[in-house]
Parts: C-alpha cells; structure tokens; sequence
C-alpha cells in the first residue's frame, strides 16, 4: 500500500478551508507570520509554498524578509514586535539562520502561546512527558502521526524505529509513539549494525537526509515505512531516504517520494495555526468574562 | 563487577562537603526546602533521608511538613513564598501528594531556576533537545550517569535500552543516554517480548517496581545492569527489579539492591542544589555589575 501524503493534505485542506470560513464568520482572522532572514535558496521555496498554501486556506499570511545582514538584536526585537500583536497568531522564523544569529535564542523569543513549530523547551517538555494538555508540536512528526491514524496505523504494542535524531523530526516523532504506545528505538549516525534494527521495526520512520540508505532488505515485511527524506541521486531525481522501488515490494505500507510526508508537514503547520488562533481566542473571552 | 553506588556516594559526599565550606566562607550558605504534604509512610522516609544527607554535606535544609489536608491554592501560596525568598536554592515538593491537589500544576508553579528536580517542562525540554547550557535533570537518571562515567562505561555507539518510560526516571534516562550518543530503546507495559530487546542491550536500565522482572535469562552476557527498584520480595526482602543472584553472574557490570542508584539519586539531589545555589549567585553578581 502506497501512503498518499498529497490526498490526506487535501482532504485536511478542504476541511480547514471550511473551518477558516466559520472562523471568520465569528471575526477571528487566522493569521501566520513566517520570517525569512538572507536569501538561502531552499528556505525561498519552503516560505513560498507556506504562504501559498495559507492563502489558498484563507489564513492571512505575512512573509517578513529581512537581508542576510539582519542582526541578533533587530530579529528579537522583531519578533517582540509579533508576539505583541494580538491579531498574529503562529510566528515561524525560518531557519537557518545567518551566522551571526542564535538559533536558541531565537527559539526561546517566540512567545510560547505564537510557537507554531513547537520548538520552545516547554513545549517540547510537555511533549516528551506526555502532558494532557494541548500544545504546538513540530509538524512533520505531527504530519506523520495524522497519516498513521488515516491509514489506521495504530502503533499501540509496535516496535518503532526512527532513524537520526533531530530535534525537528526524529526525536519528537519518537516521543509521540511512545506517547501512542509504541516500544521506540531511536537510532542515528552512531548506531552500530544499523540494519540490525530497521529489520525489526514495525513501523520505521527514516530522517537522515542520506539519499537511499534504507534498502529493502534493511525492511521488516509488512512493515510501515515512512521516509522523511528529500534528497537528490546522482542523476539530480528527488528521492528519499529510503529506496522506495525496492522497498516498496517488502513494506505493508510506505509512503512515496514526494507525494509522502512533504505535503503533511505544511498542512500539519496549517492546523497548528488554527489551533493556536482558536485557543488565543478562547483565552480572549476568559479575559473578557 | 559490581557497581558500588554507596561507594561513588561517599566519594561525592566528601568532595560537596569541602565546596560547601568553601561557598559558606564566601557568605554564601546552599539551602534547600522540601515541602511534605500529608502522612505517607514511604515519603517520610525519602524526606528525612534528604534532610539527613543535606544536614551532613552543611546544605541548610528546610523540611515543611503540611497536613494531608493542605489544599492546592495553600500549596501554590507556599511555593509562591520560596519562589521568592533568595537565601533558597532549591525547592522540593515531594509526590505523591494527596488526592485534592493536581502535580501538574505544582510542578509548573516552582520557579524554573529552584526546579532541583528537574520536572519542569522547560528543564525537560532541553534536556530532551540537547541542549547545551546548564538546567536542572531528574535525579535518579543523573546519577546513573555519574556512575556510568565513574566506571568508565561510554554509552557512545552502545544499545541502552530502558524498561518503563516514567517521566521521573526512564524517560529522562532514555534523553541522557540518547544526548551521550548511544543507540536508545524505550520498552514499558505495552512492549510485545521483552526479553528480546533487553537480550540485545549493552546498557539495561530496569524502573519498573516490579521485583525481579529481569530474570538472568533475559541479560545480554557482558552488559551493564542498572536496578532502579526498591521491591519487596515474598519475604519482605528489600529487592530490586531485576533478579541480582542469577543476573550478576551474566552480566559485566552490576548494581545492587540497596547500595546501588539509591545513594546516587540522593547526592544527585545535594548535587543539583549546590548546582543551583552557584548558578543563582553567578546571576547576583550579574545583576549587581
């Protein structure tokens, strides 16, 4: 079975479209602020298709692009400029950042309420202890988990495991299977016998940035295969981490190269957004009561 | 080999009680508060065991005793009080508490730079980042750490895996091992055939509270064992999660059951407050340049 990231992204989209209607009816303009520092090509076509898709959503959406020059203290002060702003709901600043900036610092300016991302240390400690609560968490392993469900992929009892151990992807994707009920393995760039453990994973989720590393004998059967990756082979081709044409005759379920995950994570930024607008709003009317 | 954790302990003991003199000729006296709500028998002896321990390294230690009918609004007033009070350094609430009282919120109300427990979600969101600044870690799993390094068993490249995924010890446990480069393996109650996976572990870590779990059977020969628990057997023995007579004779290295983690999580806690106490004076001089 072949995950289709790009239907599930429409189905959500559809949905949200409505849901933003209804918002608006009620006054309450959803609005994104994504912060571009420099002229990284990557980044350039990452905050297009952000604001693209907020448009097409009806989110209000402002890319801020500030010069590759922009300093520490002007990025701060900006930022604390939108976290005063009561009608901007998400802050995204696009990393990575020039070198004269600190990406921690950074981080730790958005205020917790407009953190998009999830990245701030308290959102991801509520996410690592498994609090109750409602909190931002970082899109593509939140992405991932929306697909899991859609497939009704339950990784209750599961052997899962993540390869590399980012903050953005790999960890916080492990923390919500543990969350979901999963045994997790996390494994990274100093694991030894790393086949050793993607062939007992029943839901194995790779994150490397290394074109094709997995192979499909390094793939448990029936296995769920989600490959985060966006690489290029050596013929220039978008690719995963995974080799999907082999993979793809082992894994029970598995999701392609683009058309995957790619789509989930900036829908999934999209939910947040409206997350974060409908709970600022219900703080909103506390305040008035 | 058997790791002698009350061993470590003294060692540390000796080594805090000299800086303590030292900060105290300086004016500066390290202070901690535990706060003990209601009448639990096992409570009463943590607390009086950390009190012991603090009197002994010259740590002035306050233990507020409170009755079990203390409610949440007077315990938020209380932590409020030490939040604010600067001669202290750390600040303990011990759990469980009663029944009418949510933890949760407890937790969050103690000031982040007294959080000598490590529990606040910003504390455990570093530690689960990586990051690189200094911020307060649950005690039990640091002190692993400190006696892992003691021995000089590097968790880089290693397979730890961790049964039970506590937020007060397996999940930061995971997180330190994760951070030190090794390969991390989170099993608990909803884990399908255990004994495979602590079978492939070159570092077992067992919090469970279920005595003698781990059959010497289900350790990989050669591996290092950690014993968290603090069971009773049938007889009323003091015993560990893990079964010491047949897995010592396994396993390279070994904790016992008592005289291993439990004096380490201690002088941890004596650790971490002294930890704090120079961190808030680092920030004194700051604020007074």
């Amino acid at each position: 079975m072949i995950i289709n990231g790009k239907k599930i992204s429409n189905e959500l989209d559809a949905s949200m479209k409505k849901e933003v209607l209804s918002l608006k009816a009620k006054g309450i303009e959803p609005k994104l602020v994504v912060i571009l520092v420099g002229d990284d090509p990557a980044s350039q076509i990452y905050v297009r298709n952000k604001h693209r898709k907020a448009i097409k959503l009806g989110i209000k959406s402002i890319v801020d692009r500030r010069s590759k020059t922009f300093s520490q203290n002007e990025l701060l002060d900006l930022i604390d400029t939108y976290n005063r702003d009561e009608s901007v709901h998400g802050i995204l600043v696009q990393l990575p950042l020039p070198k004269q900036i600190d990406e921690t610092a950074i981080i730790r300016a958005i205020a917790a309420a407009k953190d998009v991302d999830g990245f701030r240390p308290e959102n991801v400690g509520k996410l690592f202890a498994n609090s109750k609560e409602h909190y931002p968490v970082s899109c593509t392993p939140k992405g991932i988990m929306t697909m899991l469900d859609y497939y009704h992929i339950d990784p209750k009892g599961q052997h899962a495991v993540i390869v590399g151990d980012s903050n953005i992807v790999g960890r916080p994707m492990g923390a919500l299977l543990l969350n979901a009920g999963a045994t997790v393995t996390y494994t990274h760039i100093l694991t030894k016998n790393l086949s050793e453990f993607t062939r007992t994973a029943d839901i194995l989720v790779v994150a490397t940035g290394v074109a094709h590393l997995i192979k499909g004998s390094d793939v448990k059967p029936g296995a769920t295969v989600i490959d985060v990756g966006m690489d290029r082979d050596e013929n220039g081709k978008l690719v995963g981490d995974v080799d999907f044409e082999a993979a793809q005759h082992v894994a029970g379920a598995i999701t392609p190269v683009p058309g995957g995950v790619g789509p989930m994570t900036i829908t999934t930024l999209m939910q947040q957004t409206l997350e974060l607008t409908k709970a600022a709003n219900r703080r909103q009317l506390q305040t008035v009561r």
